[in-house]
């Protein structure tokens, strides 16, 4: 990222090609377990004893919390510059490899189109990867989402 | 739903056109600001005073937030009994519209694609849409997840 630091971001100060690392978000097993218990409480998420006789061999994160994770790091990233409307899509997210308790993530995302309109948005289409500390790919998202334009 | 109800659920017992309808989930003002302050820290997901100044009128949940409650509305529909290897991927979740704090989300979920494989698993593809209170979808999600053959 070598623009904007610092600055409000708007829709045509982004371009194709232009890359934000993430920083980092460990996993702990509490969170992990918390998380699954309100939004995705399935044994082997939540349950020791169970995931060990899954097919991960212990406990691994939600998909959705990992995706959180991506969301929380992202928005840490752009911290308030970025001039938001609001998310429109996400067309593709892979759980690539499993997420376990104690796992440091982080990652980065690209921006890969950027579309004007007329109506004072400017459409961002971006794809991340979020990898563990072992250099793993954990997640990819493909996402799209709306920023304001300059005087828009 | 009109198979299995009751019993475990593994991937030859699943059908194209099966549809699951979701209970119901109350998005109070707490938990929409809980939840953005952690994952999605955008003013017009966490501030009242923000949000009413920005695009929507006032707060929204973080799309993250309302993909995590089609989750849970998902895993208490099938309570236990798919045997659930693993989400594998997203293909498209669409933001629909806005969701707001006292929305109560419910929804269904449509079985589009079932494909066994030799390894003991199948492939379940799934077509989801989450509505609000007064009939308006906010959210559609397209999901592929993997399931346990009978013996596999």
């Amino acid at each position: 990222m070598t623009r904007a630091e610092g600055f409000d971001v708007y829709a045509e100060d982004l371009s194709v090609g232009d890359r934000y690392e993430f920083g980092h978000h460990r996993v702990a097993e509490a969170e992990l377990v918390d998380f699954a218990s309100m939004w995705d409480p399935q044994p082997f998420h939540t349950d020791v004893e169970a995931a060990a006789d899954h097919g991960f061999g212990g406990l691994i994160a939600s998909g959705l919390h990992t995706l959180a994770i991506y969301q929380r790091l992202l928005v840490r990233r752009i911290d308030g510059r970025w001039k938001v409307i609001a998310g429109r899509k996400i067309t593709e997210v892979v759980f690539v490899s499993p997420v376990r308790p104690g796992d440091v993530l982080s990652g980065s995302l690209a921006v890969t189109e950027v579309s004007l309109d007329d109506r004072g948005r400017g459409r961002i289409t971006s794809d991340a990867e979020v990898v563990n500390d072992a250099g793993v790919v954990v997640l990819t998202v493909t996402a799209v989402m709306f920023l304001r334009r300059r005087g828009g």
